[in-house]
Order: structure tokens, then C-alpha cells, then sequence
């Protein structure tokens, strides 16, 4: 585990900006991650996700377990060689989307077994197999097997899960220990919903534990984003200050601004690829719908001072046009602007933070956005 | 037009090789020309068009005048602009997809009145307003208006439909001299179905009438590629060696050795786009399915020794799991290569027939793709 490393650059209050290394490469933080659920960033070449900033990506390990399956991706080689993405990869553990996607789920103390939503099919997950799993997907930074619950849940529900999760996270460590490659990552979950003294419980058994970073998990779920705010409030503070901070499914561009405001270093988010897909992008001052009839003779691009070519080379119009015939160059532009906008937020936040005026930084991009960013 | 030029760099047997001069730039031929139906070339970025090696991009009169509209791309700087592609652009007149299209036609000596198959509403199209819309498009070089009759046809109604087509090339020569812009170029359109004399008499016709380039139309309409070469060969000799040759809709691979070993100098054709999103790869060795499951476990890229990104860094199993998956990036990937696979071969025609080895290149050709090329 001797090649992956977390380098705290600078900190601006409790914002941060740092370097993780591994052998696959270097992750500046704050950092956002796109989702390439299937293998696939969707709609992008993958040298377009490189070039709009991005120095990882994450799979999503229920996805690719199913199709084309772990054992046939390693066998292909890996999902690096397998996707033509030769930088760092983060995979989910699968426990999230067994909830949200697969049906007849049954929850035993060893582990999940469920039904594929794509063909029917039996299958399980434990945290053993997960990471057996994201070991042969040949994954950089690998996540504990975890149960995510859903919110709202009773503070006796949410308990119950937390310490299945940990009892899971313990397991986890294990398998990962005994199969995962030198320069590898794991990464605990942290659970317990909003409630505070289960956070607090939930991150002071991972970190006895110990791993090379720890999530924020069970949020963007649902409970809003003051709700979240508040919990990573009092969860942030005591996490580990030498390690990562991811927060798993984050998400819009404030909440990204204001979870990096209290010490945040990682997102993922299905927000700009999918919105893109459906006609939304994000400017300077918030997002807009191309498919507007305001747009269609609209000769401005979405940002004519971009370096990316799908924000400065193309007419909201043109745009527009394509979203009505249906085009796929629509969907395939958009998602390129809203992934370019995303990590070009990052880039500004860590400036900001690297320059101690972060706080200005918040205020401007508060400003600009109004209140839908 | 002094801007406008063709330069026959050298012939081998029938088959010509040259560059015709535009002022947006040389168009090589043999030229393959990617069809951009509605302002895009479909699942393309410009770049990559530009980077597969074509010179020329098609438009189509009959998509862009119902939606976005002439009027409205020319009110957006031009089709060039519009579409972010600024080397020459080819449109047809509007004339076929009304035939196969829209709903309602009639057709008059003036024209045709029909209902768009988009939204319903009435349009007409006559040579007066193909060449206008052609010239707000910002075409560089522009198609007659002429009736597209289907096949088969009676030697009668083929006649009509010829001379009908004849006397609209006449007043489509009047409405370009007084629209279009210096450089521009018109071409004519041969008719005559399958009728060696009505062929004879529309060519003779067109020539009196004179035009930058003169196309054979009303073929790969069902006649079958050996009755398509027959045409080709009582039709080519009688045209005018010192103007570019081009025929409308074609085709696929075998189609383009065939008709370049003819004279023909210019081509368009949906295949490599409209099967690349339906999973039909060329090769080499002739076209493949990707979804077929032979693929599933195929580490080879489509060409290893590819230029093109889509054709050598990708497996055939991870093509294959795209498409399965749906993913936007199969359609992407496959459209990429075939358009590579096609400039590709114009390329080697090129080369072979300017050092003299057509023949031979043709029989090698022939031998490698089998049955279905």
C-alpha cells in the first residue's frame, strides 16, 4: 500500500486542497469525479473526460458485475484497458445501487442477494465478494461493502444499519488485505443518517479500523441541501485531517462549493453527464434548459471564453436545433460543457483555497449563481 | 466562379484522381462525402469528421428548411457556422427526400407543394427556392432541383420525370447566377433510370446548359449494383472529362471501387454513419455485427494499425458491451471508424490510381472483402 499517498497542500478554514497519489496517477482535490456507470463516461470519449480536468473517474461495481461481468473485464484485461482510461479509478462497493436498482432484495447479516434488473438473474453481494469484485475490475480506490438506508429512516433504523455497516467494513478490510494490489486504496464508509452521535460513532470505528480515506455516505438521499450541510457540520471536524474526504453522490455545483467549505476533498455525481443528456447546462449563472424557445436564436455560445470546444464552438441555437431533432451530438456536447463546467469549478475552488481567499471565492459563485446552482 | 476549379491530376483506365478548388478549401477525389443531415454529422464532433480525413461535409436541403429553417441559419451566420465545420459544404436540392419523406406531395410543372413529415406544415420546393435556400445555407456547392423518380419506372414515365428535370435544371441555372455568392458551384443531375438513350439525351442536355459538375442521380434506389455499373458504363464515357463526376447515394465499399474503376469522382451515402449506430463495423476483411456474440470475449480492436482512435484502441468485446449496454459511446465509436474506414479507402484509391496499380488495387480489394463488401 506504500504508493498511495494523500499530500495536504494548503487548508482555508476547514476548506482544503491537496494531491493524492497513485500508481496510476496524481488526484488534485478538491475533487470531482465523473461517472462511468457502465464502463463508460456516458456520451464522452474518454479523452474528452481527460481534457475537461478530470484526473479519475469512478464504476459502478453493481453495473459491471452484472454486464459484462468482473471475471470477463479481467479477463480483458481490466476496466482501465477495458475503457481506454489509463488514470485512477474509483468503484463503488455496489451497496447503493443493489437498493436503488435490483429487485427482490434479501438483507442477511452476510451480505445481499438480489435479483438483476437488466435479465432476472440470482446474484450476491457480501462485503467479501465486493471487494473480490472491484479487485478484479482492477480498481484504484476501492470502497467498503456497506448498506445504504433510506431516508427518512427511525434513529433506531438507521442504528441497526450502521452497525451492519461497520461489522461490513471490518470484513471488507479483510478481503481487501488479502487481495488487493500493492498501491491499492480502501476507503471506510461513514453512516447513521442525520443523527449525530451515530456519525460520530459510525467514524470512530472506521478509523479504528483505519483506512486510506473515509466517505460520507446516506446523504443526497433526499434530505436537502441544509440538511446535509449540517451533518457533515458536526461529521467533518473529526474526521481524519491526513486522509481523504469523499462525499459519495454530491452533486450540484453549491453543494460541492459548500461541502468543500467544510472540508470535503471528493464528489462523484450523475448531475452533469445525465442533465447534460436531457437539455440542462451550467453557466456562470446557473443552469439554463437549451430547449428553451428562448435559445433558438440565440447566437451566443455557453461560454465563449471556455477552452472547451462544446462551450465556446457552438450557438445556443445550434444547440437548441439539436435537442429538437433529436440529435445525438446534443446529449453528446452538453454532457462535454456541464463536465468541463464541473471541473473547472474544482480548478477555481482549489486556487481559491491555495490563495487563502476562499471565502471571496464563495461569496462570488454564490452571487453569480442565484438560487438554483 | 472563378474560384471554383477541378484538377485532374492523373487517370488510370477510367478511374481519375484530382483536387477540386473551392474557397473554403481542396476537396481530393475520389471524395467521400459524410452526410450531415440536420446540421450535424450524426454522433460525430466536426473535429473528428475533419480528422477521419474528409474534405467535404453534405447537407440536406429538405431537414434544414423545415427545422431549424434556411431563414434561421442564415440569420446564425451560415450552415458553415451553424454547424462549426468551415471547409466545403455540398447540398442537395431537396429533391429526393421529398420524394421519400414528406407526406402529401404534388407535383406541378412549378414544383412540388408537400406537408412536412416533422410538424405537417406546408411547403413548396421549386428550383427558384431550392437554389435560394441552398444559397442562405451558405452552400458551396449546389444540386439542380430535379424529380427523383422511383425504380422501377416505366420507359415513358422515366422520360417525363427526365425532361421535367431537364427543364428545371434550366431555370435552377437562372436562379443561381442571380443568388449565389463568387466561387459557388452548381452541379447538374443526370436522369434517365435505367434507359441508355434517355441517359444519353439528359447528359447532352445538361452540358449544353453547363454546369461546375455534373451528377448521376436516380440510382441506389433498388436496381442493384450490377444494372448501377451498367448505367455507369454508357453514361460515364459521355461526360465532361474536365468537370468533377458525382454519384448521388452511394454506397457501400464495393460500390465506391466499382464506380471510381468508372470515372466517378464525388459520393455520398449515409452507410458508414446510419450503420455504425446499428453495429455494423467495416473491415478489412468485409462489414461485422458487433452485437453478434462472437464478440463478447474479442480482446482485437477493429484495425490495430488504425489512425483512428475508434478503430485500435478499443476492443471488439468492449464495442460489443457498449451496444449491448446502450451506451451513447457504441454508436460514437462505430460511426468514427466506418467514416475512417471509408476516407481510408478513397485515400488508397487515390494513391493507387495515381501510381498507376488501380487495377491491381481493385483485385486485392475484391479478394479481401468477400461476398458483402
Amino acid at each position: 500500500m506504500s504508493d498511495f499517498r494523500f499530500d495536504l497542500k494548503a487548508t482555508d478554514g476547514a476548506a482544503r486542497t491537496g494531491v493524492i497519489s497513485t500508481p496510476r496517477g496524481e488526484i488534485r482535490t478538491p475533487a470531482f469525479m465523473p461517472v462511468g456507470t457502465a464502463g463508460t463516461v456516458k456520451a464522452m470519449h474518454p479523452q474528452h473526460v481527460r481534457e475537461t480536468g478530470a484526473d479519475i473517474v469512478l464504476g459502478n461495481t453493481y453495473h459491471l458485475m452484472l454486464r459484462p461481468t468482473a471475471e470477463r473485464v479481467r479477463q480483458l484485461g481490466g476496466l482501465h484497458n477495458f475503457m481506454n482510461w489509463d488514470r485512477p479509478i474509483l468503484t463503488d462497493s455496489g451497496g447503493f445501487q443493489v437498493m436503488s436498482l435490483s429487485k427482490l432484495r434479501k438483507l442477511t447479516e452476510n451480505g445481499v442477494t438480489f435479483q438483476s434488473h437488466i435479465d432476472g438473474s440470482r446474484h450476491e453481494l457480501t462485503p467479501e465478494r465486493s471487494i473480490e469484485i472491484q479487485c478484479l475490475l482492477g480498481s484504484d480506490i476501492q470502497m467498503q461493502f456497506d448498506e445504504c438506508p433510506p431516508f427518512p429512516i427511525s434513529e433506531e433504523g438507521s442504528r441497526e444499519s450502521m452497525e451492519l455497516s461497520l461489522r461490513w467494513a471490518v470484513r471488507s478490510k479483510q478481503a481487501f488485505e488479502e487481495k488487493a494490489s500493492p498501491g491499492n486504496a480502501l476507503f471506510g464508509i461513514v453512516q447513521g443518517s442525520v443523527f449525530e452521535d451515530q456519525r460520530r460513532r459510525s467514524l470512530d470505528e472506521l478509523l479504528k479500523i483505519g483506512f486510506h480515506g473515509y466517505s460520507v455516505g446516506g446523504l443526497a438521499v433526499g434530505e436537502g441541501q441544509e440538511e446535509m450541510f449540517r451533518v457533515l457540520d458536526f461529521t467533518c471536524p473529526h474526521m481524519d485531517t491526513a486522509k481523504p474526504r469523499y462525499l459519495m453522490g454530491v452533486g450540484k455545483p453549491s453543494d460541492l462549493v459548500g461541502a468543500v467549505a467544510r472540508g470535503i476533498d471528493m464528489f462523484d455525481c450523475v448531475a452533469p453527464t445525465r442533465s447534460g443528456r436531457h437539455g440542462q447546462a451550467w453557466t456562470k449563472n446557473g443552469p439554463i434548459n437549451i430547449k428553451n424557445a428562448r435559445f433558438i436564436d440565440d447566437e451566443t455560445p455557453l461560454d465563449a471564453d471556455s477552452s472547451c470546444p462544446a462551450s465556446s464552438q457552438y450557438s445556443k441555437a445550434y444547440l437548441n436545433h439539436l435537442f429538437k431533432a433529436g440529435e445525438y451530438l446534443g446529449p453528446m456536447l452538453l454532457t462535454w460543457h456541464n463536465l468541463h463546467y464541473y471541473q473547472q469549478l474544482m480548478a477555481d475552488m482549489r486556487s481559491a483555497i491555495a490563495e487563502g481567499r476562499f471565502d471571496r471565492f464563495v461569496k462570488e459563485f454564490e452571487e453569480a449563481q442565484g438560487a438554483d446552482g
